[in-house]
């Protein structure tokens, strides 16, 4: 565990003060589908991503989620808690996709630092805003984005994270991902089919044409 | 221009950093209609709004608006001085809706203070966390509500907002509060209509039974 390369600030850190985060600091390792993190009654600590693939999404009060983005390696989640942050009053949950090793940085500890030190504030607001943005551009994608080239684009992306053209995600993840229903995730594969880009099987998804599927993702993909 | 109102970090600012923030501040007043920003590249400053309703929003490559929240008395507009954080990379607009005076910090010098004063920065951050909170409950809606609910709620708000219950407001003007189209605005008001909630003008809607449209509003009345 090496908080130094996690943490711009570490440099700026008085020994003290390091010798506290690393205390505060424990690391462990999570299963495939594991639920991290849920919504702002829970304060998990803020997480550095050593390595797997956490999933940061919502639920509707009717159950559909929404990926809101995806943290990998050297990403650190923000939001697991949101007890360092008074006006954060929004729910995210977070789930493990690739089994993670996560270093978990206790919220008090975090907290503290943050009102003494001025460097640790500011990375805060850059994490923050850094977030925001990404949900800013997921919502001009859901207002603006036709669910055809959004659809496009997490296929690509699939193919690209799991290093295979045949994919095993069902057509609920895939609404998951979208905030879409099942039936019109559904409907739209089976129009890619007719298109000639993806090939349905019995719980599988097979990309046939990645170019073609880039296009009509567009500037989807990110 | 009173800038310990609006500042809580006022009290804990050196006199040497009161001096370079009053410095930094000038007071402006604009007319109805101003565009006062208009995205990222433009850094206007920290606004610090003391009378009027300004509206923040996108606008989507083909030139859809949604407003994201209203900015009233007392509150501070953040984005409006998106160089003060290099992790900003999205772009809003802000305008006018009601006359407005506005105290503007130019933004560098606020930058400096951030940087140097960890209650201006954790103050910076609280702000950003509110402002995430309103987009996400935003996203929430627009995701998740139907447009009925939401333009319910609309109407309801512009009726308490202009103190009366005819509204000289286009189904244009309405589209571009809830990034729909035109279109589908008057057809949802002439649903409106016929459920007796509202009747339509010629430019004008007209509430007739505001507990009906708060009922059909729900929770999408914040």
């Amino acid at each position: 565990m090496d908080l130094a390369a996690y943490l711009p600030f570490w440099n700026k850190l008085s020994d003290a003060e390091r010798r506290s985060l690393d205390a505060a600091t424990t690391q462990r390792r999570f299963a495939k589908g594991t639920v991290l993190h849920r919504g702002s009654e829970d304060c998990t600590g803020l997480m550095l991503i050593e390595s797997g693939r956490l999933r940061v999404f919502t639920v509707s009060d009717e159950g559909r989620e929404l990926t809101i983005y995806h943290l990998i390696d050297r990403d650190i989640c923000l939001f697991s808690a949101p007890c360092i942050l008074h006006s954060v009053d929004f729910d995210v949950l977070v789930a493990v996709e690739d089994e993670a090793v996560v270093d978990i940085i206790a919220a008090p500890v975090y907290r503290q630092l943050m009102d003494t030190n001025v460097d640790v504030a500011n990375f805060t607001n850059e994490l923050m805003a850094s977030r925001f943005s990404d949900v800013m551009w997921l919502f001009d994608q859901v207002m603006n984005r036709r669910i055809d080239a959004r659809l496009a684009a997490l296929l690509v992306e699939e193919c690209d994270q799991e290093g295979s053209s045949v994919l095993s995600v069902t057509h609920e993840q895939l609404g998951n991902h979208l905030g879409s229903p099942r039936e019109v995730v559904t409907r739209m594969l089976k129009y890619l089919q007719t298109e000639g880009l993806v090939k349905l099987g019995r719980g599988s998804i097979e990309i046939v044409d990645e170019a073609g599927l880039r296009a009509l993702a567009g500037d989807s993909l990110r």
